[in-house]
């Protein structure tokens, strides 16, 4: 068993991390990029090195359009086309989000956050300076009853949602509540952001449509990337909403100055979709994190106590265990690393210090066999901890 | 004489826009980026398509280190040389300016920025919502006595100055007022944020080094990008200041959920860098360029009076007018794009609505015949607007 090498984390050399939410190096697409680079930069025309269209060039936005078009149809009856006039590109959802934030909030303004939500999105809240406030999470997703009640007494800047193999629950917001989610933000004038990374990752059955293609029944701004159906070095993603805010959108400085935000990945990505290698690298994605879920959920029930408990994922890179409420996941953690093994604590994910008993592990970086020793590694450490957990006073190992 | 065409502005199929600060896309490098795709993308490895280091690839960091220290050493004894900690990668001046504003102001702070500035960028500032003063520019650059008596009353977030070869007015910021600027800077704590944008663009001399230098001597923030010097569509650039500073703005919730902002073209760019090319090109750039500003300086002087004054640029893409007072150069754009010519009026450029006697031309775009069409049509319809400037009562065609 080789350890991976990771350029943003630095892994200690035997270490296992099962919180990293990065796909395996092996996955990475490198010949379909090659081979799309080269299409590209031979044919000697290179107006996309220039300053581009400031919402992403055309012929990539039709590229896309095409792409989003084709994968929504593959889910159902329920399907709405979009068309390039209401996509924007962007440098992957961190920097979506980020000018989100400066476009639509002012420091001090509320924003809505899922608890749990993406850890690294509330950090892009705070330094923006905004006033971050939970909504609850069940099995179904944001829970629309509470952020209704919630709203009768508070006027948010916007709500930051992930409808899709939320992270890092998992959990996909139903087709009920999508629609209490729509008719909740039409009635408040409610700005829905919604973070739909792991959209296209899905596992069993077909999820429901972009919350994009709602754009025009109520103010929605969809975000979707790159980073997880092909590769996450490319800083590649788009803004699905309404032709009216893409205007908006592409009126500031930001892109005005810079002339769209990324030409030159945009046109070889354009190729790679035309080619129809986004497909099968998808196709391929699905089957290899499908396999993966699986190996990570028997290990894990197969070890656990049944009073560690979590849900079989249906799509996305995460598992999201739940510890008895006595047990604090940040000094599990402790333990943990002393065997080698890594993992998310819930706290990371809460804007209000709750989830302490929460874990997030994450099947998209190990092959099956680190998958298993890490598995195998953590268990002993929550054992070292909490012998009771497994019915002794001692630990067993 | 075939116009061009730009993914940005769409201009009309006979316009000539003197106006717009754009390469020729004649000189965008399509092989040069060609052959050193193929060369990354066919080693078979591809960490550079993960989400990268926060502050970008240490390896492309290095590249860059040894690149920019390779120029600074052609500009005389007086260079200090820049390592891979002093640098963060962005996605050009553009965004880096937008994260600047994120982290280091909040909404209705004071910005200084100079008069004239970069209009685009004041466009970012406003997104910020800061309150813009400006500080006058006279031939040596900022004036810095002007700016010492202010910060007397007045302690703003940061200061915005373009020192090298500025946009729109070409003016370079002189030894002395470095020195001063460094001292004011030191003394005031107040944060510089250069954007040094046309550095390397120098056709008459050598410029002084890059402000990031001084990183230990004065809060300063050095941006540098590739958008003048290989292709603005790369969106590629980066921040030069002290690590300290590099290890703040790399804690931003963008950059570690985004794991750096460019990897994928970083990977490329280093390529470009190691194999000489980029060193090749703006040699050849330089060439043409200060081929350009001769003609468009020779054309200008040929055919306008003596009353409408600029100076000869020494480097960067802009030629600077002073019309007479009276004459209002926003309503001589109307008169000007009725004879199929266009350009920037000087109040763009301004901060406090002044500047509207000055009109900014760019002898980047285009090449020898269409500058001089160019020309032509403009001091056609100068005269066609105020035939006293050239001595007559009446029209001359």
């Amino acid at each position: 068993m080789e350890n991976l090498q990771l350029p943003q984390i630095r892994l200690a050399p035997d270490m296992i991390h099962l919180g990293v939410g990065q796909p395996s190096p092996s996955l990475l697409p490198v010949k379909e990029l090659e081979t799309a680079a080269a299409h590209c930069l031979g044919r000697g025309e290179g107006s996309f090195l220039a300053y581009g269209e400031t919402r992403g060039n055309h012929s990539f936005r039709e590229s896309l359009a095409a792409f989003l078009n084709g994968q929504q149809s593959l889910n159902g009856p329920d399907h709405r086309s979009v068309g390039p006039d209401q996509l924007l590109i962007t440098n992957g959802n961190s920097q979506a989000l980020d000018l989100i934030c400066t476009l639509f909030s002012k420091p001090g303004d509320t924003v809505l956050v899922e608890e749990p939500s993406y850890f690294l999105a509330l950090k892009i809240f705070a330094d923006h300076h905004l006033n971050l406030v939970p909504v609850p999470v069940d099995e179904n997703g944001l829970v629309t009853k509470v952020l209704e009640e919630m709203l009768e007494t508070m006027a948010p800047a916007f709500l930051y949602t992930i409808p899709f193999y939320q992270n890092p629950s998992g959990v996909t917001l139903s087709v009920q509540r999508r629609q209490e989610l729509a008719r909740i933000s039409a009635c408040k004038n409610l700005l829905v952001v919604a973070d739909e990374v792991y959209h296209f990752l899905n596992y069993t059955g077909t999820p429901p449509p972009s919350l994009g293609v709602y754009e025009s029944q109520f103010p929605v701004i969809a975000l979707g990337s790159f980073s997880k159906i092909l590769a996450p070095g490319l800083r590649l993603g788009w803004i699905h909403t309404s032709a009216d805010r893409v205007k908006t959108i592409s009126r500031s400085g930001l892109l005005q100055s810079g002339g769209g935000l990324n030409p030159f990945t945009s046109e070889i990505v354009s190729r790679v979709i035309q080619k129809g290698d986004l497909s099968a690298h998808i196709h391929h994605l699905k089957q290899v994190y499908a396999h993966r879920a699986g190996v990570l959920c028997r290990q894990l029930r197969a070890d656990l106590p049944e009073t560690v408990t979590f849900q079989a994922p249906q799509g996305g890179y995460f598992i999201w265990l739940k510890f008895p409420d006595k047990i604090d996941t940040t000094a599990l953690r402790k333990t943990a690393q002393t065997r080698n093994v890594d993992f998310y604590p819930g706290s990371l994910f809460s804007c209000s210090q709750g989830l302490r008993s929460h874990m997030r592990l994450c099947f998209a970086l190990y092959g099956d066999d680190l998958l298993i020793e890490g598995v195998n590694r953590l268990v002993r450490g929550v054992e070292q901890s909490h012998p009771e957990l497994f019915g002794g006073g001692q630990p067993r190992i």
